[in-house]
């Protein structure tokens, strides 16, 4: 494969960071650029050896030949717009944000006629750790990387970011954007919604921390995405507020269903209920163990 | 500490398995009983070095001065009825039952005049993992465990129960078995009746395997609580669905409030709600780890 001659990244945290890391693992990388908004950030990635060096949106988008946009979501537009009018004609520019109807509706805005150069993914992979020295050259290791190509793109940058994922670790899987963002919002956003509820309801019972100081492991497990980013949770459930109504709507019907057994203390609908969720459990939890 | 001369635990598991090696860690037992259903069990763990020997719930009774029932909350009164005609007067029994209540109840109905003899108490500690082959001298380590008295219990049994316990490594509280079971609702039994719930939503969709198919780490630690037992799960739900139906109430309650911030995409609502469960988690887990 050939090298990319310049990388630049917007965001070397660790998604921005790990990525810098996994190309140059994959022998890839020619220069590293890390652009942002923080310098102190920027300096230690630097001196972590993630970037080679610091360059405005401007100057990256005049110099490089892959951009990775790894940043909030909410910003997108904003990276875009600065770096149109700089463009290299050959430069491919891509994005790690976790929701893509917005990201794609957000870049047909402002980069026009150039939106075929930009080629939306989202490598889902994440850690409680933040910043760039929670970066990693293997955090894309056995992970699934999405990409939602839009009819816009040529079809040999789409493989070529494909290719790239997969240098970096990566199994990569192409689908359309809204069908990503109605999956993503079933089994990643929703279950942070829920967290976050139940967060909330038992902060708004008059003996909270009593329930708190008897909580154990499950309680662990179960809540550890509630303490995401707010900001972040925001982000993403405004943008993908359709698809998480949606999810919403469903869930209401199968909580009701359980809880109506529970009202009429019927055991056997009760074990049911149980049973099949145990056992499909098992088996994805067999699944991921057998892909990675 | 006197030594507890004869020692009888009634389910050789997880639960009761990691008792017998607690207590042996601690110097505290004599000979060690096992008791249980299944034959096979009852070797395995006398294999392990767990027991010294097996009995019937009518030899334990009549031969021990500590009996732990470690069984479903279900078989409670099954074994406490075999037992009452022969249990020895100075006889402690105590069992290790996720709900209080109706434990209590069972008792009372069973033993009679003699359940001031029954001090209850439930261990919080689990793991995936079950039978012998998982029971660990250290599972109850800086664990809590809740005794739950009642009036007919004599002060000297409750204080010697904790202070076994104590020995065996775990922090004890004693409480009312009725606001047992209402905490442990909130912050046990409500959470794995969420992600039961959470899996047949998914299961009730036309496309629940692309669903599982994109799920990752986020969903994982979310979900492990609905692989648990399922039978166990059913008679928790039913032995404490008084509390459980008040948890599904005041759950609706802050899912709507949630629901409707987003339909009317209200960021800074979201946001407030989003912060306040991060908040409340990352303290919880520091509180945690400080403790143990």
């Amino acid at each position: 494969m050939d090298k990319i001659a310049t990388l630049a990244v917007v965001g070397v945290g660790l998604i921005g960071g790990s990525f810098a890391a996994a190309v140059r693992r994959a022998g890839l990388a020619g220069r590293i650029l890390g652009v942002g908004r923080h310098v102190d950030t920027l300096r230690r990635a630097q001196t972590l050896g993630l970037i080679d060096g610091v360059a405005t949106l401007e100057e990256a988008a005049a110099q490089s030949d892959l951009i990775l946009l790894a940043v909030p979501v909410e910003q997108t537009a904003a990276c875009l717009g600065r770096m149109a009018p700089h463009l290299r004609d050959s430069a491919l520019v891509t994005d790690a944000g976790s929701t893509k109807a917005g990201v794609v509706e957000a870049a047909r805005m402002v980069l026009q006629g150039r939106v075929g150069q930009f080629v939306p993914g989202h490598p889902i992979a994440g850690s409680h750790e933040s910043g760039p020295e929670a970066a990693r050259a293997d955090l894309y290791d056995g992970r699934r990387v999405l990409i939602t190509p839009i009819p816009e793109n040529r079809p040999d940058d789409v493989a070529r970011l494909q290719a790239i994922w997969e240098a970096c670790g990566a199994r990569v899987d192409c689908l359309d954007a809204g069908r990503h963002d109605a999956l993503l919002a079933s089994v990643s956003h929703f279950p942070h919604w829920l967290a976050m509820v139940y967060i909330n309801q038992i902060l708004g019972t008059d003996d909270a921390q009593a329930r708190f100081d008897m909580a154990g492991t499950g309680f662990r497990d179960f809540t550890r995405i509630a303490a995401a980013s707010p900001e972040m949770w925001r982000d993403i459930s405004l943008q993908n507020a359709p698809a998480l109504l949606d999810e919403i709507r469903s869930w209401q019907a199968a909580f009701d269903v359980a809880a109506q057994a529970l009202e009429q203390r019927d055991g056997e609908a009760l074990l049911a209920l149980f049973e099949r969720a145990s056992l499909a459990r098992q088996q994805w939890g067999t699944q991921v163990e057998t892909k990675q």
